[in-house]
């Protein structure tokens, strides 16, 4: 639209596309509602007053709000692409997100930055992208790419690209290792978000003061309180997992909720399927005696203006008109949602037609030599006497012990031996074909037979899998890397449940319904093997992961996260 | 300082600059106040707590507040050069003005936009620009300049360019004036500033619509309410002349503070001297009830947040080190204020030396043929039943009124009559030229002889001269011109008094008290001629505004505003 239409339609000299009458504006620029008859054209709003319109909704008292803003998620976790990620959060109101590519980023560097680019264009959701800050997350794995500032600054052209993604390597930043510097110095005066749990006093200073300006990993208010004090605005999350809006609630009052925000950082198909999205958690924030004005100010205004996108996050003259209708305030039902000023949800219906999304190919993401693989681990010297480092999952949560056990051998290897819950594990480097292979043992899966992999395996997502035999263990790795990635329960060399994960190892290219039923079949047909873990594949995710203690299995081998470094599996005699 | 200094600094490895220990800090952010120890490193905050320090100032449990920014001022009005006006407000605590060099750009267009920067450079002060986006004012006079969106562009270069400054024509908006948006467009989506008093309605919903987002024009609460609720941030001002504090401030609540601002607008020396400057403000909105804590986010904070200023006004890691210590929240009395880490002012005396301020050179602001003026008005045809339009000056204001009356004749000519309050005016061109006198009546000052002229003349800043006799017009203007700008009081062809403004007609190269003294000696030299207004400079320097009702003078001839176009001054038989 030209600034001339926009000033014409707005004066009323010529009608608007649309007028939605007698609507309650929740008005979160002055912190009021009332009544207004909303006029739009071309997709925006151009006022309110006595204008005429080509099409006129009778709202009959309805409120309306702005869209709902996530001010920080990694779409990845959905485990679809953003068109279906876009079918499940826009009927909930959600019609912008502030996302974090760096799972895919991980596995396919700025090919999957841009992936989620221009699979996102033209959808009903708009979709914001900070540039991945920690690719490869550490040097103890093998990522598929790595980014460096100079790679960041290329993305800088796109004008969804607004920021820098969480900085996790705060350590990095406090010691001033140049390349991560260099990162926050090629952010440019951009907004960076940071990612800094239990960070405080002269250290949180320090990561403040470097331009780290956001926080989503507060877990309790006095830690958000010094956060908020010391200049970071604090995303408030409500994921599948972390959950941290009541712990967080008291730290929000009229006077800095312009600092407050709400982020669900990583949903899976069955909470948004069930919870909902942003509406989710504005509809607990207001249920646990939150402002029901301040809640959504929160979730619209407030995060627009943090990443600057200075046409969202209210109904107002010339903003976007993005923006839905609610019966009620506090059950938070959303009626409808406009996105640019079309309807594209009513009565929890996606709208558009699922044919008209982009669907954008992308090169595969697992490159794996299966005919290779070999899982055995030998038993140098006197095998009665040996102990290994054994990884002791702790039912749902993400952090291991580090457990020192007499393997199980045979034939002069060690074997998985499920009587003792003693199973192999492996992690497959699956992006550059070096063949690398870490093995180790861990206990608390309980598999009694077969064996389960997965190539969503945090951060590098190379493929991980256990089992209670090698050749298990062998038939789901060649399962995954037949369905050129997902995940797979097999038991004597046959497929039990698998979830197909094309789409760079991560996502999936089907519905969102189906992911989820499939990710259930994949935990029931766990649980048929004997696993005890309430989510095996998800707990299984995480093993991988050597930035979270205590004991980690990356492609290069076993990591002691305390000491960050790689440590034999078998415990040396000196020790 | 580099960001590794930063850093360190922040994270006590290495000493700080200056630690003010003991301090009550008004967290702007957090909406708090709490003790807090604040190191300071190379002109940055890094943070509060444990840190060692080369100098430590105890406090002593006095209040820290960020340095207070003016949202919109016309620096000219100080009648000062930028270094001056910093002498006379950061002892008041600023730290940071938004100024929109309106006046000098009339003059001088891009030179003297790059006077204002240059001369700023390096003050004590932060003296950010916003682009005038109204040069010329009007096309009914000859300004010295003007300012094209072309032209705009090129100061964008510029760090201290931040926006766009108010948007007066609001009429060329409205009716979409293809010179007026290509302004709109050089913007680039950088600030707006809005000047729109009383637009209202679906006129008010395309000026917001099309990118204006301030107001500080606002003088009724309900005007004000309505530009908030449409997305305006209100700029409470306070000025010299137009005070809108008290109306206004019930506009403020908790949860709209964000878009609330203070701004001085334009502010004379005197009561720069006698009032203060922005403190002042705040002050007296704590005393009429305004919580303050939210009077200091607005004063600090939220302006800054406004302009994108995103390292200032607010006292915390990574912020400029711009605050000041303040014995109490009530009376607002600054005891000290620290300008990017240095101590600038203290009990307000201004503490930088005044040598050391920049002195920039300018071109001169005055071009005109003194020997060629001549103010006759001849009386064509019956000039018994002659009648002529008059400036009706109403006192204290700057709108007029038009009358009609019969002039007195001399020798064929229209002359001033002192006995009947009916005084010669005349605007002459002064900057290219041209060689334009346009002449009229003026009733209302009651000069019973002399002259006063000045080359202060809103917005085009031509010689505005009303007399007794066309011979002391001549002498007035005459002293002027061999001021290179100024305003004088002449009398029999003798300069009663004189304030000498040779930086483009507008502004002194004095101190702000003597400014103020020679301006005091005008007014009180005026009145020794019988001149019986309060403050007759400034009532004729709004005469020649012809964008201000009902009757007006400039160079090109006799404006009827309302028509917003030249009337004769003779009243034609047929009207």
């Amino acid at each position: 639209m030209t600034l001339e239409t926009l000033i014409a339609v707005a004066r009323g000299e010529q009608s608007a596309d649309l007028l939605l009458k007698n609507a309650q504006l929740v008005n979160v620029l002055s912190g009021e509602i009332h009544p207004a008859d909303i006029a739009i054209h071309e997709g925006r709003i151009v006022g309110w007053g006595e204008y005429q319109a080509r099409q006129v909704v009778d709202l009959g008292g309805r409120f309306v709000c702005p869209g709902l803003i996530d001010a920080h998620v990694h779409l990845e976790s959905s485990m679809v692409r953003p068109a279906e990620f876009a079918r499940a959060v826009v009927p909930h109101g959600t019609t912008a997100v502030v996302c974090d590519p760096h799972e895919i980023a991980n596995v396919l560097g700025l090919e999957g930055v841009r992936y989620i680019l221009q699979a996102s264009e033209g959808l009903p959701l708009r979709v914001y992208v900070m540039a991945p800050s920690c690719v490869p997350a550490t040097s103890m794995e093998t990522a598929g790419a790595e980014l460096t500032a100079a790679d960041i600054e290329t993305l800088w052209d796109h004008e969804r690209v607004i920021g820098l993604a969480e900085m996790m390597n705060f350590p990095g930043v406090l010691f001033r290792v140049p390349a991560v510097l260099e990162k926050l110095r090629a952010a440019g005066g951009r907004p960076i978000d940071g990612h800094a749990p239990g960070l405080s006093g002269l250290d949180l200073n320090a990561y403040i003061a470097a331009g780290v300006r956001t926080d989503h990993e507060c877990t309790d208010l006095a830690e958000a309180q010094e956060k908020l004090g010391k200049g970071m605005h604090i995303l408030i999350r409500e994921g599948t997992t972390a959950r941290n809006l009541h712990a967080l609630l008291p730290l929000v009052t009229a006077r800095n909720a312009r600092l407050c925000h709400f982020c669900t950082d990583d949903r899976h198909p069955d909470t948004l399927l069930t919870e909902g999205h942003i509406d989710d958690i504005v509809r607990r924030a207001i249920a646990a005696g939150l402002d029901p004005v301040t809640a959504f100010q929160m979730a619209t205004i407030h995060t627009a203006e943090l990443f600057r996108l200075w046409d969202l996050g209210a109904v107002a003259p010339g903003y976007r008109a993005d923006l839905l209708v609610l019966d009620d305030l506090e059950t938070v039902q959303v009626a409808q949602v406009y996105a640019a000023g079309r309807l594209v949800a009513e009565g929890g219906r996606f709208l558009p037609d699922r044919a008209a999304l982009p669907a954008v190919s992308i090169r595969p993401g697992v490159r794996v030599d299966v005919a290779a693989l070999d899982f055995t681990i030998p038993v140098g010297g006197a095998a009665a006497e040996a102990t290994v480092r054994v990884i002791g999952v702790i039912p749902e949560q993400i952090v291991t012990e580090e457990l020192h056990l007499s393997p199980t051998v045979a034939d002069g290897a060690v074997v998985s031996d499920p009587e003792r819950d003693l199973l192999k594990i492996a992690v497959v480097e699956r992006h550059r074909g070096t063949g690398n292979v870490g093995l180790g043992l861990v206990r608390g899966f309980g598999l009694r037979r077969g064996a389960i992999a997965s190539s969503v395996a945090h951060d590098s997502h190379n493929i991980v899998v256990i089992g209670a035999t090698d050749a298990d263990m062998k038939a789901a790795v060649a399962a995954v890397v037949e369905m050129g990635g997902g995940q797979v329960v097999v038991a004597e060399g046959e497929v039990q449940a698998a979830c197909p994960l094309p789409i760079a190892g991560l996502m999936s290219d089907r519905p969102l319904e189906e992911v989820r039923d499939r990710v259930a079949a994949l935990t029931e047909a766990a649980h048929a093997l004997g696993c005890t873990l309430p989510d095996p594949l998800m707990t299984m995710s995480f093993l991988a992961l050597p930035v979270i203690p205590a004991l980690k299995l990356t492609d290069r081998g076993l990591v002691d996260v305390g000491k960050f470094d790689f440590v034999p599996l078998f415990v040396s005699d000196t020790e």
